[in-house]
């Protein structure tokens, strides 16, 4: 099986996580999450995101000013299952078997600082190694072994742009794209 | 066989990029890469890094101020392999088994712009998927296809702080940790 997956960002600071917010958007599209709902008031990270969805095509959805306590209580209260990305969490390869038997299921991917009830209302506290690096990784990572490289073969038959593989240099089809 | 990697950063421009970059780092260090080439100058971020492995252990190196240019020469010159991650590059699936089989690797990871030429001196342009998303996440997956999950046991006993996995909460034994 496998599952619907959405992606819930919490603590996003406008003034400092920008960048690192929309690398998580892209991320959730790019590896396989079907939404993206974001805790925090943001329009401009939620515009960069849906005009990479513009151009490159696909069905990812883009949702800001989630409230993330009502969010995971009805998840919950749907049948959904919640697992929260965290270094403090049960080993990643422990759990993923488990996980991959849910559906849907929200994925929350915090910045620095999470609230603890964050940690009691996951069904699943899942850490990609238990060293502190990046959340953007962790997601990726996670999907990675969730969809067990399935993600890799997407494609999107409605995107403008479409990446040619190459040895060497850039071959894109579609309007000209300034990286 | 188990490469020795090392990860060099392109692009960097320290007004806007230090946490991205900052993330590239502690990803190489987490997923196994036993060393980070900046390839600016940028003493913070350096800083911030090293700042980690203090903390947290293991020798991962950092060194900032590298011209990339000598750096990718002189690493082929001496027998290693350059790798650079590109969404233009050949499927990560398809050539994952030829790097494996080499030692050192050398990972290259641009910011938005890359220079023409690091295209033809890379011995792979490798793509984790066609799609535009994030440095941090390409790297994470290249090095855990790589090491084949390997890193995600990575233990280090020279760390001032260990985390105890954990089904809920937070624990870890050391000083106190503002994460």
């Amino acid at each position: 099986m496998i599952p619907e997956v959405a992606v819930l960002r919490l603590g996003h600071r406008p003034e400092r996580d920008q960048r690192v917010t929309t690398h998580v958007g892209l991320v959730a599209r790019a590896f396989g999450a079907r939404r993206m709902l974001l805790a925090a008031h943001d329009p401009g990270v939620v515009r960069s995101i849906r005009d990479v969805v513009a151009r490159w095509g696909g069905a990812f959805q883009v949702e800001g000013d989630v409230g993330w306590r009502r969010c995971l209580v009805d998840w919950k209260a749907a049948g959904g299952t919640v697992v929260h990305l965290s270094m403090y969490g049960l080993d990643l390869t422990e759990v993923i078997d488990r996980v991959r038997a849910c559906d849907p299921v929200l994925v929350v991917v915090g910045a620095e600082k999470v609230p603890g009830e964050v940690y009691g209302l996951a069904d699943y506290n899942v850490a990609v190694t238990h060293q502190p690096h990046s959340e953007i990784a962790g997601l990726a990572v996670f999907l990675d072994r969730l969809f067990e490289g399935r993600e890799l073969l997407i494609e999107y038959p409605d995107a403008q742009i479409h990446v040619l593989p190459s040895e060497r240099g850039k071959v894109a089809l579609g309007p000209a794209e300034e990286e």
